[in-house]
């Protein structure tokens, strides 16, 4: 089926919604769902739908879908397995044309049959359907909650995920990190829209700028690599691929239902669709997060500019391990850092020990950027009694509104360096608290630019 | 040198202290110390020498050593460089046993000529020396911190590290993790003292359940071995290799002016003497903590219990990717699980869905440990709105305390948990955000399991 526009545009931005299965009572999900939709501040109408309630959380609650004698843009599934289908049908009649279905219980518990009735409902109807066994979507742009998650802040990133828990879970830790979300979409058994539609659409979404996916299997294979290089070619897909091992993939198949392939199809398919790969669940925000702020890194020549010769010994491990580059300073540069005391180390990592006050960061990282030569850098900071790291932050951010090169940080030390790191995040210099995710995050960087060349070389058209 | 008791003893639990360099100016690290060493809570006697000040924090400040005149068990050495030979003499002469240099400007800087000159020193003199170009170190049993670091809590893991600035970092992270340490040593140049030596007093420490261990290069391999493996039969080392690859080698040799080696020789070297491999910072920490509750998981059969299949998912990648097994439940169990309903995956991972309420949770985690059959556990639970973690978590630590193999769990939902973590902490059960960590922390289970089989095999003397 072709991506149909409006359609997707009444999952995210409807004029109304009604929650079939809208429950009274606390904790049930058709409950939590109407109280995501009322309490998240949804501007248009809402219809919950229980032929055993009055009212629900303040509104008029609607026997049927039919009693509704307004036009329904969206309709929210929340009613055991059985009566789905048949509901489906109701919402086509009534020309609802958008519906999300939570209820569980179809093929992921190995209810073939029910799936199939469900999936010939949908042929048959005018509708477009997410679900079932989904944990529903939010637009944070229009503060549409319809899932039974949490509601986070607004950002610039959205999160496509097979795995509606697993989603779950790592947007309460978004939250808990400060990670603002755009679009959230749990696409659970996918009988109609796929991962495949969802990229489309966020393709063309201009609120969102990166793309996390979670996928455990695909459906058509070739169909996704097709999306997700032509959504890739103009806003990045960090990908995490569940069931990568023989024995996750069974786990997938006792789960999803869906086959999960032999992981190096996979990983090949996500490199010739330019989506970078996530290896672990870290990296999907992490990455994610120096997309957001970073285009990508134009080559791999990587400087690492430190006050502590640990963290950056663990750095350039992490970055060597990872291919990428950490050349010495050329001869230019070189010169430029004569001014560094004797026992600084004026190779890569560049380690200003003791002398790596705000001062010396500031006029060492103006002297390795000041020449076109370092695509890109990691600035390590460990502070101590006697260095104030809000006052090496300062000075970082100063000399990086210079530098049109990406650079990340890695602000080590708990308490000591708590005061810095929201004067980083405000500025948008990405901070890790580990010189090894630092390190994975300059890695999707380089990754993201590589991409962007090998297009660009071959003059694809986009 | 062989191990001293006496001086080791002087410098972790020492009835004086003579500080050297003490300074009256906070940020000074003379100061920072021997503010450290009041501020902690230390017992014993504290002399502040300076020539040019009074009274420092409220304590009489001496002009030197010899104006003490009562016995000092232990010096720590803040002055410059140049001076550190000469006073390592008069330290002698003065009877000090003990002697932590913090003062940095010897081999790390090039300056080779100075650090021999210390040697020659050292020599000469009858003392034990920690350092040069150190960070000191803590015994949090006797409230004794001569250090710049934190002052962190007590707990069983200590802690020895090459890298001060990256022993900081860690000991700060420790201390916004919740995690206490026993002792702390950074023993910087190791010109007289080093990490074998540390390692051997660990050994006999009481205190101390478990090492961690930050190495970049060893100065006797063979020595480093056979005290790593002598150790390890008593207690688990958990080890970080700074310098694994040529590039990050040649980054440690610019630091600390050691030779990192191959990365394979190490690894070697780890695996022969039961070191467990940390392959990033976060093992360093997940790893030491479920040692310091599990002795060690006697086999690799591991059990995955889940609400949620995505984590369960990469949990099982990782554990497979670590080569641990998660085999079926055998018919015994699986006859047990008869309770559980249809949609459930009785697998493993075992998938409760949506029916994974306390109760549920509960009797199949006894029910798969009612049977001498799996060697360890991961239980993870994804809390939504209808599924009260805290409940979960108490169900789980009543079961636990029946079950004599070690269970990690792996609460997931940043505020939805947040409640449930302390009680799993109370009761120890080590609690891991991630899947991976989780899946990490039960491989070093079943290593250090393995390493002690082995051991066994040989009936090795101890």
């Amino acid at each position: 089926m072709v991506l149909d526009k409006e359609a997707f545009s009444k999952f995210f931005e409807p004029d109304s919604v009604a929650v079939i299965g809208a429950s009274s009572k606390r904790g049930k999900i058709g409950f939590e769902i109407l109280k995501n939709i009322v309490e998240g501040g949804f501007k248009g109408e809402i219809y919950p739908v229980n032929p055993k309630a009055e009212e629900i959380l303040g509104l008029k609650c609607y026997k049927s879908l039919n009693e509704i004698n307004k036009e329904v843009d969206l309709a929210v599934i929340i009613t055991p397995a059985p009566t789905v289908p048949g509901l489906v049908k109701k919402c086509s009649e009534k020309g609802v044309k958008a519906i999300i279905i939570i209820s569980a219980g179809f093929s992921e518990v190995g209810n073939f049959r029910l799936e199939k009735e469900l999936k010939k409902e949908i042929k048959e109807a005018n509708v477009r359907v997410i679900g079932p066994n989904c944990a529903g979507l939010i637009n944070t742009e229009k503060n549409f909650y319809p899932t039974m998650e949490l509601r986070v802040g607004k950002g610039d990133i959205s999160f496509v995920t097979q795995s509606g828990a697993l989603g779950g879970a790592m947007l309460a830790w978004a939250e808990s990190e400060g990670l603002g979300i755009n679009k959230f979409v749990s696409y659970g058994n996918a009988v109609d829209v796929t991962e495949t539609d969802v990229l489309e659409y966020l393709r063309e979404d201009p609120y969102t700028k990166v793309i996390i996916l979670y996928v455990e299997g695909v459906k058509n294979g070739r169909k996704f690599i097709e999306t997700a290089r032509k959504v890739s070619l103009k806003k990045p897909i960090v990908g995490f691929k569940g069931g990568l091992t023989e024995k996750g993939a069974e786990a997938v198949h006792s789960h999803t239902g869906s086959l999960a392939g032999k992981e190096k199809i996979y990983l090949v398919a996500f490199k010739q669709s330019g989506v970078i790969l996530a290896r672990d669940l870290y990296d999907l925000f992490d990455f994610s997060r120096v997309l957001s702020i970073y285009r990508c890194s134009e080559g791999d020549k990587i400087v690492i500019l430190t006050n502590s010769g640990g963290p950056a010994v663990i750095a350039t491990d992490k970055l060597t391990e990872l291919g990428l580059n950490l050349p010495e300073p050329p001869p230019r540069i070189m010169d430029k850092l004569s001014f560094l005391p004797e026992h600084c180390s004026k190779g890569n990592p560049v380690d200003l020990t003791a002398s790596g006050d705000p001062e010396t960061y500031a006029k060492t990282l103006e002297a390795l950027f000041s020449e076109d030569y370092y695509n890109a850098g990691l600035v390590i900071c460990v502070p101590t009694y006697f260095l104030n790291s809000v006052e090496v932050a300062k000075k970082i951010i100063k000399v990086c509104k210079g530098i049109d090169k990406p650079l990340v940080t890695c602000f080590m030390s708990g308490k000591l360096v708590k005061d810095a790191l929201p004067l980083l995040e405000e500025n948008k210099i990405p901070n890790y608290p580990t010189p090894e995710r630092a390190a994975k995050a300059l890695w999707a960087l380089v990754e993201r630019g590589r991409f962007l060349k090998k297009v660009k070389s071959w003059s694809e058209p986009v």
